[in-house]
């Protein structure tokens, strides 16, 4: 979930100051209008300390017109607060229609907290995230915009960022104890927040993932969001858009397109170390044991009823057949079944779309792989446009929780990208259209499909985004050359399988 | 909750002989229209034992064509299925587009069992909740209909019903040990699907309660509202429509208000026995004793820092400040604040229609007596019209986890109605004008008000089905007597506070 939030998106100084008169003004307008409309705007930040949520609240106060924005962080809650119910000092402190509200952290920080202290369980942290997914829903139904940034940033990161703050005089303070004992418990607080983002992302208030390393990025992602937010918001009230007709002409294109490239260019896939190779000896040496260890955790795992998952996604030629076969190759073939998906049958078409995955779940103590996925609907049916922006958006959260069940239920999920460079897929075209019995593995799709890289790419890092979860994380596999990605996923297969047999 | 499903609506024989033939031509023709539709039906069935539940399923698919209906029932779970998620047995079962589905209980099944065994936690019955109303939003994204019906009967008419059973060598198999074991938890089985109800009814998927002591009535009610759910969903798809296009006059008009009369008479303030009376000497002494414990009980819950909210609604003249100032009177006045709800203030309009009444609560261990309250959005702004359908139907679920929070934060919640008979409150409105100390108290809203009594009575009778939880039940006083009332009122408040403090 947090991998697409530490690939170090930048924006460069030059484009920044350039751009950030033409975002405030934009800003001011949206603001200007919002105060005629019949609805409020409740922007929340949390995320990871040191990450830019206050620093991002009060550069919003400096933009917009501070007359009309309330802001509001918390400490521990008062006596007068405890006596109340939980939410209550939220209540107390939403926005009337027409303001803007900024909300440190707030009603997600105790449930969170609570969390990585182990003072509650996991059930217990669920009914809490649930009531707040009632209290938002209560809210946006009555019309109130909700925008949820969770600002992020990586462990290293975080820690240069105090390490540096504790050399600057200005900011020496805010560095305590309390931040390296938060920064000691990083992954436990990673873990819970993953859960958090997961149980609490609905259509009307999603999350957004902001990466929180460059002052610059994240500025500028978080005013776009919101600006994008209110005006669509102000389009679907045809009262405040009477009272403030919105000016045609966006001077915003460029910003816009600024942002884009940066989304582009910086991904997880492009963070990959594509040279990695293995030598041809070391690669046989590397097979036969990580084929000699799958077999025995499969059949441990086949005794003890334990099932195992596999999903592979990847580019074309990419490599995911003969990573597969090189998985089948250590099995027992009554252990396995490998499950190729393509477009659905018509029978599968009159149902869910999740349906025909549920079908094909297996009995206990086996081994599936499913060549191409449910990732279907985020990936291609995104890209062609098979499936809306409604659609698509909706089926991270639906993926999450069909995951989410089959961990639940002791299955073990292991999720592969096949990844290759533009250039390696070109080769590998042009060797199969060359070599006779490769020919048929290649058709104009494939060609039209690479044509739309771009787009592939940007869904995909959306897609680890949104579902490489705590339960269920993506492998991104190096694929360039196949000797490498063929025991990486081997051994991850293999690893993985060994610490849930372990549980 | 279950009151309202506990009020003996029954529908006369021979109007029932004359409708079946509507309703089934009705039924006949959505479900044709249903086959080229691009959504499936899922109808669930779950509630007491004895209520019809099956009995329905099976009339269903008498009246309507078998051939496109698949019926569901679920024993415990087989090996097979066991080895998969919980709910894989029920994604296999689903209809495709243009079929229509009759689960009995199915999901809901182990889960309600679970908690009533007490196999789990209220917090881990919460999770499994929860993964009920994902999964049925997963459906209904998509474009599933879902109708569900939780069929009711009181403690003593299934009683009632098993000793019948036993006696028809017909049905003497369907009484066994288990349906007596089960009759004595019956209490605990209503508690939790008390539970079940008010988290799983959402907006797109909610419980219709049908009282089922009578068949004719619960077959009618049950029929009706599918064929109105099948035409709204075929209304609302553009592609069907053009289809089969529906026919403009429908004949079920005598059928429906048939049903609407049934609703309006029978009813559950038409079951108070409102001849109840107390002689002037015993209420002295009665006001005394009640009003000597409640002296008592709140300094007791005070010190503990236990609040209380007390609600007051209730016909106009109903006698709501008679009761309030007898209860302020056994109190300090530092320790309660009497809170009039009229029209909202601007700024109160300008929020989130809860807002106002979070803003009321009040420190630890003070009474905070509401006359009205945020009840109006399901009474008054539903009747006169205020409140859109959507708006006041979502307000029973906004204000049930309003409720929860409070009861779940410690706090102490008691609700009463104050009921009055329709000649009573003419008698009282009479005397009001004819005495002058008096005359301020009625205006020209009141007799309008009076005007529409029977609508009121139909959304007090659905607010006392959808908000009377187990965790604050709704108390209805029969005031024909001021005195019978006032004691009523204070008695079980005490009662109330008593056992609050018990805890």
């Amino acid at each position: 979930m947090f991998e697409a939030a530490e690939v170090g998106r930048k924006l460069e100084k030059e484009i920044y100051k350039a751009q950030v008169p033409v975002l405030r003004n934009e800003l001011l307008e949206v603001q200007q209008q919002l105060l005629n409309a019949p609805f409020p705007v409740i922007v929340l930040f949390a995320g990871v300390d040191a990450a830019g949520k206050s620093e991002t609240a009060s550069l919003l106060n400096e933009w917009m017109d501070p007359h009309w924005i309330l802001t509001r962080g918390y400490m521990d809650p008062s006596e007068e607060e405890l006596e109340r119910p939980r939410l209550w000092r939220y209540w107390r402190d939403l926005p009337p229609k027409g303001r803007l509200a900024l909300f440190l952290s707030a009603w997600y920080s105790s449930p969170i907290r609570d969390r990585v202290a182990r003072r509650t369980t996991n059930a217990e942290f669920d009914v809490l995230l649930d009531e707040i997914t009632t209290f938002e829903r209560a809210l946006t139904d009555e019309g109130a915009v909700i925008v949820k940034f969770w600002m992020h940033l990586g462990k290293a990161a975080q820690k240069k960022r105090f390490k540096a703050w504790e050399k600057d005089p200005l900011r020496r303070w805010r560095v305590g104890n309390d931040s390296w004992r938060h920064w000691r418990m990083f992954d436990r607080f990673v873990a819970a927040a993953d859960r958090a983002i997961r149980r609490t992302s609905t259509e009307q208030a999603p999350w957004q993932i902001v990466e929180g390393e460059d002052e610059r990025y994240r500025s500028m992602v978080v005013g776009t969001a919101l600006r994008d937010a209110i005006r669509r918001a102000l389009e679907r009230t045809p009262r405040s858009r009477q009272a403030a007709p919105r000016k045609k002409t966006r001077p915003a294109d460029r910003l816009d397109s600024t942002l884009a490239r940066v989304e582009r260019d910086f991904n997880v896939l492009d963070r990959l170390d594509m040279s990695q190779r293995l030598e041809p000896t070391r690669f046989n040496e590397a097979l036969e044991r990580q084929q000699g260890r799958l077999n025995l955790l499969q059949r441990k795992a086949n005794a003890k009823g334990i099932s195992t998952i596999l999903v592979f996604e990847g580019w074309d030629a990419a490599g995911k057949g003969g990573a597969v076969r090189r998985i089948t190759g250590a099995l027992d073939a009554r252990d396995y079944q490998v499950i190729p998906i393509s477009a659905p049958t018509d029978e599968e078409k009159s149902h869910h779309y999740l349906w025909r995955f549920w079908r094909h779940l297996s009995r206990a103590g086996r081994i599936s792989i499913f060549d191409r996925s449910w990732y279907g609907r985020v990936l291609v049916e995104r890209v062609e446009g098979f499936a809306t922006e409604d659609e698509y958006r909706r089926g991270y959260g639906e993926i999450n929780h069909f995951e989410e069940q089959l961990v639940g239920h002791g299955i073990l999920l292991v999720k592969f990208w096949m990844h290759i460079t533009k250039d390696e897929q070109l080769r590998r075209f042009r060797d199969r259209k060359r070599t006779e019995h490769k020919r048929w593995k290649i058709t104009p799709e494939d060609w039209r499909n690479r044509g739309r890289w771009a787009d592939y790419t940007l869904a995909v890092d959306e897609m680890v985004a949104r579902t490489s979860t705590r339960v269920a994380p993506w492998t991104l596999v190096e694929g360039n050359d196949k000797n490498f990605a063929r025991i990486k996923v081997l051994k991850t297969l293999a690893d993985r399988m060994e610490k849930r047999l372990r549980k």
